[in-house]
Order: structure tokens, then sequence, then C-alpha cells
């Protein structure tokens, strides 16, 4: 019905839905909620509109190794199935299921991993050179943070950005739609990372191409500035601080 | 902020909400409660992603001659100026400043005309042959209806639809961005009405291509299933009336 929100799903919420939303909901859409991240649904696009998850050391570190093995994507059953994707709509697309959350930042817990294997918080991504690669190395630099803070909040999703056409000098939004439920093929995705360190916070976005990268290319080219991306994803990020309170972002002094 | 369900503005809203979104709101965005619609803002395309209308006879009788002469088009300032649209944003784009809320629907009062507008209400339409032609005959075959019903509701949106390329052979989403701000120009609009007459309720779904159509083109022959409508708006209409409650569908006996 309209007030699906929140829409608890797999997994408790308890205390959680609150420190994960503490600075604020990007938006309020069809908004779902699992244990270490909640997802705002995108019904035209077939993927999430937003992803925020929080993390802190304890949820990185484990006294076993990261076990992903044997877990099987799944469909989100609370979607309509006018627009639920689905496996079949990735399968011989070309493009990998490619994790919004991450399954790295839930290791603590396999049960938390297979959280993120709903196809809610999946994008069709680029493989080789994209999820495989920079994008993973996005990832891990965000767990690397993570282990480095107190808390970190990190706010994933794709974008859908327009590009002029030589032809008519006209801007212009062209994205691919897979499978029989017509999943899109974002253009670009964004990472917005808010950490917390003795109660300072630092910020930083970044915005990566759909699309093989050189695997040299330096993380730091690909930061935006944070309110480029609030334009673009239509989405206002940890709003609940104001900006000046913040000790960085994108590396420099506020 | 995140709640901003419902937003007032213009206008008083009262005891029209429940009236007009009596069979519930197609989804929960942005929501703007005018006098005679609502509308959910979809900040990423800057224009609406749905608005629904109610009307009567009452609505559209008037002891006065229709009258929209020197109202002039607006900026909603409630949407933050990240995904607010503008007149700029239209001047010079080849494209018409298009009612989704027609402004014939509100002819009873020049200030519930004044209200459709709010650029938020606002979809850049191809002029000649769309917007002034076959989009017209369809605003006014909908007038026509509520004049012969005791309620009529219509809900009115952009599609962003896919066609299949055939250099190869895959489906792309294409659609222009204008102006400034990017305001998106949608491939298609729908239209689905639902009457009730002494009763019993009616309902027709229409979809047209944003381009010039034959003028001697039937409005029939853009009616699609309802379900169409559903999985390419990511919306379901007129969710609290059970479809087999309703007397006919696009013509057709339920
Ligand atoms: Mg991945
Ligand atoms: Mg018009």
């Amino acid at each position: 019905g309209a007030t699906d929100w929140p829409s608890k799903s797999t997994g408790t919420s308890g205390g959680r839905l609150d420190i994960i939303a503490r600075h604020g909901f990007p938006a309020l859409d069809t908004i779902r909620v699992f244990d270490n991240f909640i997802l705002a649904y995108d019904r035209r696009h077939r993927t999430a509109h937003w992803v925020l998850e929080h993390m802190s050391r304890e949820h990185l570190d484990a006294d076993h190794p990261y076990d992903r093995s044997g877990i099987e994507f799944f469909e989100d059953h609370v979607v309509h199935d006018y627009w639920r994707s689905t496996n079949q709509d990735y399968h011989r697309s070309g493009y990998d299921r490619g994790h919004l959350a991450a399954a790295g930042n839930h290791r603590r817990d396999r049960a938390l991993i297979a959280q993120t294997f709903i196809l809610s918080n999946i994008a069709p991504q680029v493989g080789k050179g994209f999820n495989r690669d920079v994008w993973n190395r996005l990832e891990k630099y965000v767990r690397w943070r993570a282990r480095r803070s107190d808390n970190l909040w990190v706010c994933t999703g794709p974008l859908y950005l327009p590009a002029r056409e030589p032809r008519d000098g006209k801007l212009y939004v062209k994205y691919e739609v897979i499978g029989r439920n017509h999943v899109s093929v974002p253009t670009h995705f964004f990472k917005v990372v808010v950490w917390e360190t003795a109660g300072a916070y630092d910020m930083e976005a970044y915005v990566l191409p759909n699309q093989a990268v050189d695997d040299r290319t330096a993380l730091e080219s690909f930061r935006v500035p944070i309110d480029t991306v609030e334009r673009a994803a239509g989405l206002l990020f940890f709003q609940r601080i104001p900006r000046h309170e913040f000790r960085s972002i994108n590396g420099k002094s506020v």
C-alpha cells in the first residue's frame, strides 16, 4: 500500500534503524529495512534508488575468515512482481549483479552477508574493470576508513547522467534496460561516505562511470562536490549534520 | 526534511485531499497538495512523477467563460533549487510547457486555474501535433466524461520508455534533458481515468508518444492495458477499488 515505510523485512531492525538513519533519510520512497542497511527501492528502474549502511570496527573484525561461498542472490518478494528484478533478468545480460551495500561490509556474520544478496540491493554493473576492480577498490577503501573511525555511514546508489551528443549538441540520458523486467543499467554509481572520529565528522563523495576503468586510476580522481551528486541523484546526504560542522569534505578542511 | 508528506502548499487542501486520494496514493514521494490536484515531484526528472485530479460537473460549469489569459508559469519554491525547474529551462528548448493537470479542468475559478501553472505540474511536451493537438483532444475527452458522471479521477504523468536499437538488438531508454536544471523530456505521457456514475466505476488508460501525431488518429488507438502503465510508471492506479468491481475497463465489461 501507500504507507509502506518502514516495511520491515529480512532480519530484525530494532535500534539499528535509528543509528543507520541518524543523520536523516536521503528521501522517502519504498523503504526496506535490513540489519545493517536500509534501501529505497526505485520501482521504475527495478533497482535501489539509494542504500544507506552503517559500519564500525566490530562489524568488520571477525574471528573467522570472510566467506560468501554458496550464498545465492534472491528476489525481493516485498516488491510487487511488476517491478521486481529477478536473476533471470541478469542472465546473459553481460552485466554482473553488483552489490550496492557491499557483502564484505557485513562479514561478521553470514546471515548479514546473505541479506546483501537480495536483488533490491543489486544493480547491473560492468564486471571486468569495474565491479571486480575499481568499484571493489572503492569498497575496500571504505572499509579501511571504517576500521580507523568510531562510526562510518555510506550511501550508495545508481545515477543516470546525461551526455552531450555531437550530432546536435543536445544533452541526452541514455541507458540500457535488461531482461523481461527491464532492469536499468546505470550510467554511473555514487558513494557518499561520512566517518566519525572522536566526535569529528569527515565526508567524501565519489562518482564512477559504469565501465571498465584503467586500474592505475587513483580513487581521488573520482571525487566530486557533494552537491553534484545531490543534484543528479535527487537526494540530500546526511543533512542533519550542518555542513560547517564537518572537519573535512573531500579532503579539504571546512 | 524526510517527512515532507503531506506538504501543504498553495491553496487550502482541507477535505479535498480525502476525496482526491480516496482510492489510494499511487506512490509516496514528495507530495504537493493543491485544491483540486495532488502531485508527486520527481527530483531526478525535475517534473512530476504523477498528478492526480478529481473533477465533477460543478468544477467544469462556470457562469463565466474559461479565461487563462495573463496567468504566468511560476517556480515551485517548495522544491529545493537543486531540482526545481524554471521558465528559463524551457526557454528556446523547442518544447512547450505542457500541463499535466490541465488548466481547463479547473476553469470554475481563476485561482484554481493559476495553481496548475506551477512548474511542478509542467513537463516538456512537443507543441504542434501533441500538446496543442492530440493531448488537448484527450484532455477535452476527459472533461466530456466528467460532465457525464458523478465523479471523475484522472492520474497523469510522464513515461520514459525503452526502444530497441536495430544496431545491437538491445533495449535502451533515451531522452533529452533541457536547460540548466536538466529537465527530462518524457518519451511518452499516460492518463488513467476513472469515472463514477450512479455507483458504478469505469476505467480507461492511455499512453501517447511525446511527438506530433496525425490529427485523424482516434484516441482509442492509444488505449493500453492498465498494468502496462503500472509496470512502466512504477505506480498502482486506484488500487482501493478491486478490479472486479469495475463495470468496464478500456471499454470492455469486467
Ligand atoms: Mg561488487
Ligand atoms: Mg497542454
